[in-house]
């Protein structure tokens, strides 16, 4: 384990961390909240010196690092980047330590799951920073740090392996910085159109900015505690069109960049994602019916509500838990589908989940005729046997840490229906931020114990780095000189 | 296809299922219900009828089977045991058909859910009959057919392989029909001594026979609408620690007979099994004690109801859905484990989850050492890929079963609620009985539309089958001519 870089490449991440709450500190500068200014300013200066210390004490170093140290530095990072970032509401004394690490875990995590009763309490500052959260931990914050400082180290894609959610990546560009950058690009290009969209609608600089942060990075924090539910027509459904955009994989983006549009339309795993939205809007506009008993409410609150769990974000303009069975239980599978592979969306993915399909098929066919040889193929390429076992051994896996969250969490709270704790662990870990029961779209995590919320902030960690590497830091195996 | 053999071998099984009827029919004598007598007499006709005209018509055939003969024959042999064992019931007029069906899959399958509102209303005669099927399913049919009838067919080892749960079949004697032969000995001499034992405890020799019948099968149908609830300590201990003996791997009694008692206890599965039991029974102890506040009523609640879960018997002495939050979620999780391989219970089953949790390991060593080749080792042997990738393999196809009857349930029943819904599919996949909500212990599955007991029975028949049979037996690759 090349201890040296790990600790180096945490101090570039804190210096990054430093850097971006610069911004919802000159927010609160500007709605005159000049005590969270100074929590702010404080916390900026702690994550600066620790940073700058970590970068100094460790500036000599090898430079090479392998799969472990890629896992071991992006799990760091993250835990980092939730417990740092905690500060200014820590400072601040808006929310208790174990409450505002996790709704900053909640916040990079792209999850949208929050303790906070009442936002109206929440000073301006520091809601525009857990939003801001949300867009830095989208596309990934060691992604972010590649894209824009010079790389020195050997080895980098074993971090961006890492980071970038999904089965597939390593398509693009053989440069990795190049690479970074791109997607970097791109994703503030479509965020700016987004600002822009919203700024139409009639809802200020401050909001646009805010639901375009929740938006991009699939995350779902907001402003009021029914969601999006009060908003105009117009500024639900670019809402809930931009959530579908940000579910798409980026590859698919850069391709059509290139100006190579049909290879683009040739991806099985897009027109997959906008059947099921298709499919589960169509059904579910029937079963709401007769709750509008008008067409344009109807399907704008299915497409709202579908895009919005499919892609793992959690606004809402209704509340799901007051539909009939077959409304709610289609919401439920949905929880677990997730974006495409390469997306800021959460959850298993679309790409894993055709994967699972084609391996099940390849062994049942394999069960009729012993003797054959499957080959999977996946978007015109056959996909290797490695992979393919990466990708049960990941379902399995994600069912065990899903049973044993619930678990932690039945055994924390005697009190709660299973309904809510299942939901909650499923909502958490698949980085969506709403579920049933007393966690629904317009109630919120407030009532857990603390040691519920640090089981849930957890989950959502591993829901966000794919489990891997957050299992790979605990092992003595990792830590183990060869 | 040999499709000759697959028909000829159906006649076999209705045969004995015509047969097996006889038993009944003559309880529904002693209890002087003749018309029932008479249900039972023209349903034995019936079955006899029309095996033997199956017999007869391919009596000329070839005596070849391969492994997709073994699926289709156990998944035609299954589906007809549940549609001509209902025949009883539907000709009597005492249940509609598709309840009749529902209730007598549910008995075969060992899963023990059922559809009849009030147990006083329905003869002797036929809960005679619904329990017995518990006991003929726990085993499996076709091992019957093989342990009592000259076997002349080549290949009858598929057979086997698709009727016998779990991944490990085939550890035995290298001749089938006396492995068969040997199982069933075992089944009927621990299945004596339980009738015995019960029989001391003061309950009728009626009663004896109805729950020794739905502990060895760990099907789970009794008398009363509170199951067991009523009975004394003493039958309750009985029959608490006969759920617990049927749900061990029946090969380890047939190392026991040959004296090998310690490489008996050597089985990792075995310990894993009791450990889990022990564990959640003591968890569970503690969460329930306000309510007994005496020791022997809360041990004996718990380890009940934790060995009838795990097990997947069904049985009850105790609403679990009043329990709280820590017991009740420690149930939803036991719901899944399932006991032993090659025992009669139902479930992912231990051994499964042991593998599923060594490959798990395996693989996350092979993120950190790329090039470590990891050997899975389980019962002190070296498990092969294909055993490992069935395993995986099977389990994901688990949940998508799980998630797809979960889908069809929510489309027909838009008026029950998820957590019903939820564990009706997890119950009757697993072939457990009881779910939350509205399935509880002390409820049914009457309330459900013939829809919905359909996709129940499917997943009951799924479940016990372990699925791979039945999703061939539709696939068209089976059928086609090579």
């Amino acid at each position: 384990m090349n201890k040296r870089m790990v600790f180096y490449t945490l101090g570039l991440i804190l210096e990054i961390e430093a850097a971006a709450m610069l911004l919802p500190a000159v927010v609160s500068l500007l709605y005159r909240e000049f005590d969270v200014f100074g929590s702010f300013m404080l916390s900026v200066l702690i994550v600066a010196v620790l940073g700058a210390a970590l970068l100094f004490l460790l500036r000599k170093r090898n430079r090479t690092i392998y799969a472990k140290e890629g896992f071991v530095i992006v799990s760091l990072a993250w835990i980092s980047l939730a417990l740092f970032g905690a500060l200014p509401f820590i400072i601040s004394g808006q929310l208790a330590p174990v409450d505002a690490v996790f709704e900053i875990a909640s916040g990079f995590t792209t999850t949208g799951a929050s303790v906070i009763g009442d936002l109206g309490s929440v000073s301006r500052g520091l809601l525009f920073w857990r939003s801001a959260t949300h867009w830095i931990g989208g596309m990934g914050v060691l992604v972010l740090m590649m894209a824009i400082l010079p790389s020195d180290t050997d080895g980098s894609v074993h971090i961006l392996r890492a980071e970038v959610p999904g089965p597939t990546f390593g398509k693009l560009v053989p440069k990795l910085r190049k690479t970074a950058l791109i997607l970097y690009l791109i994703y503030i290009f479509i965020t700016f159109i987004e600002i822009v969209m919203l700024l139409c609608g009639g809802i200020g600089v401050y909001e646009s900015f805010i639901y375009a942060f929740g938006t991009a990075g699939t995350g779902g924090f907001g402003l009021r505690s029914n969601s999006l539910t009060d908003y105009s027509p117009y500024v639900q459904w670019v809402i809930a069109a931009f959530m579908i955009v940000f579910g798409v994989n980026f590859n698919l983006y850069y391709l059509v960049l290139m100006g190579k549009i049909r290879s683009a339309l040739k991806s099985r795993e897009l027109w997959l994602y906008l059947g099921i939205i298709i499919a589960s809007s169509g059904i579910i506009s029937l079963h709401i019916w007769s709750i509008y008993r008008n067409i344009g409410d109807t399907v704008r609150t299915s497409v709202f509500q579908v895009a919005s769990i499919v892609t793992t974000t959690g606004y809402a303009t209704a509340d799901f838990n007051t539909w009939d069975g077959v409304a709610k239980g289609l919401m439920f599978i949905l929880f677990f589908v997730g974006g495409c592979a390469g997306s800021t969306a959460g959850g298993i993915k679309i790409a894993r989940l055709l994967l699972l399909g084609k391996t099940i098929r390849r062994d049942l066919r394999h069960m009729i005729h012993p003797h054959s040889v499957g080959v999977v193929k996946f978007e015109g390429r056959r996909v290797d046997d490695n992979t393919l076992r990466g990708v049960t051994s990941f379902f399995v896996l994600y069912c065990v840490v899903l049973a044993a969250s619930f678990l932690l969490l039945s055994l924390f709270e005697p009190g709660v229906d299973v309904e809510t704790n299942v939901t909650a662990v499923m909502s958490t870990l698949n980085n969506v931020g709403p579920g049933f029961g007393r966690i629904g779209p317009y109630l919120g995590y407030g009532f857990y114990s603390p040691a519920s919320k640090i089981v849930l902030s957890l989950a959502m960690l591993l829901g966000r780095l794919e489990i891997y590497p957050l299992i790979l830091l605990l092992s003595p195996e990792t830590w183990k000189r060869r």
